[in-house]
């Protein structure tokens, strides 16, 4: 799918559009839609050496990987100073460009999209609609000038059916997309690296959860299977939903509006929420993970805050504030004055993506 | 403190006061106030046969726990037909009246309403307050008549600070009341074969969680310590918070507003944004916990429901729907109907309360 007009789309929309699922379409675009490069590079999906003893394969032996090596030790190392119980030891993840990537368009969006199309059929009215016309003729142009109309179809094609129909819609689309660009799965296209993070912390006594912009509903069906992330430590945007019986069985209903948007301020909320502990390791990519690695810095003993810095355009995309992407802007400048871990997905990576499966 | 008039309080108070605490004040209410008995009788705090092979001692062998522990066999019975894998293994308990007393009135009640009294020295202006002169007077029909200013007092009282200073406020208060009528501190009130049936549940493979109308922010501080549920398994109302940089320290602060309230249809909705998986067992005492234990009754496999029924006036207190209290009175007809475990508090336990710690 092209990319969407992003400016237009962001800037103008607000104004316009009281739904509440516009707040979920700027979570999910106001990372998105960066000029950069794309493709699988030659470098790309080298898994690194297997090692016995190496935890992290996929990490180049720098700082970053020494700074998660070290804090590790130092917080598990029963009787030392900074020794944190298992109870407590909780790491946030963000998803989108932090455990899987973003580009050129969040997967979410897309598979929203694909939802529209696919409840055409029931929608012969649809047919006359700009933003539906404008949908089917990828015609982005036309598109972000009809921003109000395609909310609505998001939310028709959306909404209305039970959790469990929806979460069984998730799994099938992930079963049959494919990124168009590198031809895999999307869930495919998560960072080797990272799942090797996770794992580890788990083997460290820690808790992995994932704090996203994104809607839980679309990440619960796949995260334990692809992140050992299990639907009950997902945090993220909610869809409302109301309980009631259908024909006599008792089911959740999704309703066409958000009732929490876990991004920027609202990740620290969605952390009490959830979790009620504040996290000892965060990471993120972007300024809508500013606040949660914040949050997560101003605990009483040792933490540990990482930044993804998407600089990697063979193997994956290259894009930051140089890129007239803003979104990057405060948080890399906090990063550096606070010293927190920035992580060249270019340098300190040695793989990007899994080894495709044989 | 004097019991509120109940009827006067539920059924007008809703149409004058657009308050969000509103929600919690009628979620706390609705099951109090029962004109039923009280006091420690002579049966209370036995805890039971201690016993190497019975992890239900204070649970009498009738057909509550019966039905648990035949339940529990045929859940964790690998190969067996209604195995069920121990991530799936959710257990969800209502609190107030179900792990704990909730009479004459509920302790978060007695807990707020405290918190008025602290806070009056900072608000000289309240000494001319109906409300406020009918809370010192301990003046219930008084009260009763000034609902809105109440809920003014206690709005004020109960936000402003940081969720952090409000868990020590917790805190100190339950280290320091005692429930009037029994002498002991309120988490000394917990039920002794509840807190056996968590740990069992918990040792059978179970991760246990609180659904309860109260707030979390009142029941995590102690949720670990006295129920072995930690804070991250604690699910209730909440009220609304917001992120900020304070001093240059990121923190939470209360709002004077619920942003959800976890009771009656609330509960599957809270489930479903916390655990994201429909629990196995469920155990409550109320109508507030009939969406519950129905949700939980419709899953597809084999599920276990438990009502908690008052029948005990010599060891707590009394109160069903004989007692004028309607709110037991669908989910005990749904429990006949369905043949859910209604578990009698005279016969099937035979301790309700702890030993007092010498």
């Amino acid at each position: 799918m092209d990319c969407l007009n992003r400016r237009s789309w962001n800037q103008h929309a607000a104004g316009q559009i009281g739904h509440a699922l516009f707040a979920l379409m700027l979570v999910l675009t106001l990372a998105g839609c960066a000029g950069a490069g794309s493709g699988n590079g030659p470098g790309a999906a080298q898994t690194g050496v297997s090692s016995t003893t190496d935890p992290l394969p996929s990490w180049r032996n720098g700082a970053a990987k020494q700074s998660i090596l070290k804090f590790v030790a130092d917080v598990t190392h029963e009787g030392a100073p900074n020794y944190v119980p298992p109870a407590q030891r909780v790491a946030v993840f963000d998803n989108d460009g932090t455990l899987w990537s973003e580009q050129p368009i969040p997967f979410q969006l897309v598979f929203l999209l694909d939802q529209v199309k696919a409840a055409a059929p029931d929608h012969p009215e649809w047919k006359s609609n700009p933003a539906f016309k404008a949908l089917i003729a990828h015609d982005s142009a036309a598109l972000a000038t009809h921003q109000k109309d395609l909310l609505q179809l998001i939310a028709a094609a959306n909404s209305g059916m039970t959790v469990d129909a929806y979460d069984q819609t998730v799994r099938n689309w992930l079963a049959t997309a494919r990124d168009p660009k590198l031809n895999r799965p999307y869930t495919a296209l998560v960072y080797q690296p990272q799942l090797e993070l996770l794992a580890y912390l788990r083997a460290s006594g820690f808790r992995t959860y994932i704090v996203s912009g994104g809607t839980i509903d679309f990440m619960r069906p796949w995260s334990q299977q692809v992140y050992g992330i299990p639907p009950e430590q997902v945090i993220g945007s909610s869809q409302a939903v109301k309980y009631e019986l259908r024909d006599g069985h008792p089911v959740l209903v999704r309703l066409p509006k958000l009732d929490f948007v876990d991004d920027g301020p609202g990740k620290p909320v969605g952390i009490y929420r959830n979790i009620g502990r504040r996290p000892i390791l965060a990471f993120g990519n972007s300024d809508g993970d500013l606040q949660m690695l914040e949050y997560t810095a101003g605990g009483s003993g040792e933490s540990l805050e990482l930044l993804a810095h998407h600089d990697d355009a063979a193997r994956e995309f290259a894009y930051d504030r140089q890129s007239k992407l803003a979104r990057l802007d405060k948080a890399w400048d906090e990063a550096i004055a606070r010293g927190w871990t920035v992580v060249s997905m270019k340098d300190d990576w040695n793989a990007v993506y899994p080894e495709p499966k044989q």
